[in-house]
């Protein structure tokens, strides 16, 4: 039981900001070799700390948006400010996407070299359920490392803005201009998941698009509902350029606003204690799942259980029974 | 286990249609009684046909936007065509909106006596998880009674929109007129699950704002990308008035283009093995939560632990760890 063991020679490093104890401290959350989780759920524990206050932002862009060029600004706008900045990555599928994200720094090159910032890729592994735990548990170490602003950065593939909107305060979700042909979309879910929408590119030739691209998204973010309780003026839609630094401020008061809006609201209190609790149902949910799966028999039961249902030769509920009632009188 | 169950005496009659062995067949997927849950679950294996082809439609509406007369008008339009039409409601919180769904069946006072037609009102309980469980076995009565399309009808709030969305091969969203100030705006989750959106009331004096209104919607349509795979008009925006059955032929016309599409793209198949999969993984993640608080002890364990976790005193892996340690040290 984490209470009971010892402090980890890493948590004295890492509460007093050492990079190097930081960076291991990932890693071994990275890790899914028993010992190592059970050392990293003991020292998440030995750095908690219920009073710490952050701000953590979900980004979601797709390739092409200028994404890294928006990090870069904003990121070293924050640590001139006196902020500690922390970006990590959330790539389920960087296998897919030819590369993963963050993986070229050097587009970040200030950013880099920034003292007050710390920059983590994300790691290869593709799994989605050990996606989430590992960022919530990255969010953690970064945040007991003294960064105060956590981003927390998605490609906009597939389920990862609803997790990264499940372990953020706000969500920002940034376009690049478009319209006609051009025009791509924005994949289901991130939309909603989105408090602020910024198009980038908002100079030279673009500027006139941007506007009218953001003057689109205004106008779909208008016709959906916001959160009840939350600002006035939320969600919206704001055009930026990373390049040129126009509007980059903007947003970021915009982003202080909401969360004081949502601080004040208790809105904020209310939202991390419910994704903290739905972690927490899902660890148990996963760990009672792995479990099972863990009897080899009993997991190849499931798929072909699995497999069944989806052919719908079985009704779902009826073999989930047969599941459990193989579970209950196994060995 | 189901497979060894002797047929029950409602399967022959529920296979031939007979409507009062279907009403008790779906009150006993109500129950929640185990005997009741064993005997539903053997019921739905004897009647289960994979070659079975239907029509599953979720249909998500605000109150006021004239759900009841729109489904009174499509329906009668089906059963004319001969077609065998179940409406279903999903209604998590009838407590909350003052009233079930589909309780007031003299708004739909045609489709209430039709032959061809059967309505069911949601149930009085609350608990989402139930929800989703009772409305799929609802769904596989009807379809096995004959029913040949099925209409899911749900009001617009939380989460049931996705529900109904993972239960349903397509999903129509209603909508009233309006502009301005009125606007109220879609729910989120409910404009990214919407397939076809219909914006009712589309006669006399609200013909105008109901068109401004439709383009609108199919702006903001246009900035989400559509499912891969998926017909490329959809999703889509149309006007129709339930009371004088403007436009809702072109609906039916429309909701087929896409089902053929689908149908013929294989997206179709994928997504209902896709569906049927997810319930039966959610069935089994249920059951092993529910063995695990069906002990006292461990319950009020992990209500404690929860409450610590969402107070951030403790992270939610170690917290789990604990929990999952305490069931396999348990008598």
């Amino acid at each position: 039981m984490p209470d009971d063991t010892a402090f980890d020679p890493l948590t004295e490093p890492l509460l007093s900001g050492d990079r190097r104890a930081l960076a291991r401290a990932i890693t071994l959350v990275e890790s899914t070799r028993p010992e190592d989780r059970a050392r990293a759920a003991a020292l998440l524990q030995s750095v908690a700390d219920p009073g710490r206050r952050t701000l953590r932002i979900g980004l979601s862009g797709t390739p092409g948006v200028g994404k890294s060029t928006f990090i870069e600004a904003f990121g070293t706008m924050l640590t001139g400010a006196g902020h500690r900045l922390a970006v990590l990555a959330v790539d389920p599928s960087s296998t897919r996407s030819g590369g993963s994200i963050l993986g070229d720094k050097t587009r970040m090159d200030r950013l880099a070299r920034d003292p007050n910032a710390f920059i983590r890729p994300s790691p290869s592994q593709t799994e989605l359920g050990g996606v989430a735990r590992r960022t919530r548990e990255a969010i953690a170490l970064v945040e007991a490392a003294g960064h105060d602003i956590v981003l927390v950065e998605t490609v906009g593939v597939g389920q990862s803005e609803t997790l990264v909107s499940r372990m953020t305060d706000l969500f920002v979700l940034l376009l690049a201009p478009a319209g006609g042909d051009e025009l791509q979309g924005v994949k289901r879910g991130i939309m909603e998941a989105a408090d602020i929408v910024l198009v980038n590119k908002a100079d030279g030739d673009l500027a006139t698009q941007a506007r009218r691209t953001c003057a689109d998204y205004a106008g779909a973010l208008r016709l959906m509902r916001k959160r009840p309780g939350d600002a006035p003026d939320f969600p919206c839609a704001m055009t930026v350029s990373a390049v040129t630094g126009m509007g980059i401020d903007a947003a970021w008061n915009a982003m202080q606003a909401l969360a004081r809006h949502r601080r004040e609201s208790g809105l904020w209190d209310r939202t991390r204690a419910d994704q903290n609790r739905h972690w927490f149902e899902e660890a148990v949910r996963q760990g009672l799942m792995a479990r099972l799966t863990a009897d080899p028999a009993l997991a190849a039961r499931m798929d072909d259980l699995g497999a069944r249902v989806a052919r719908a030769e079985l009704p779902a509920t009826a073999a989930a029974m047969v599941l459990l009632d193989d579970l209950a009188s196994g060995p």
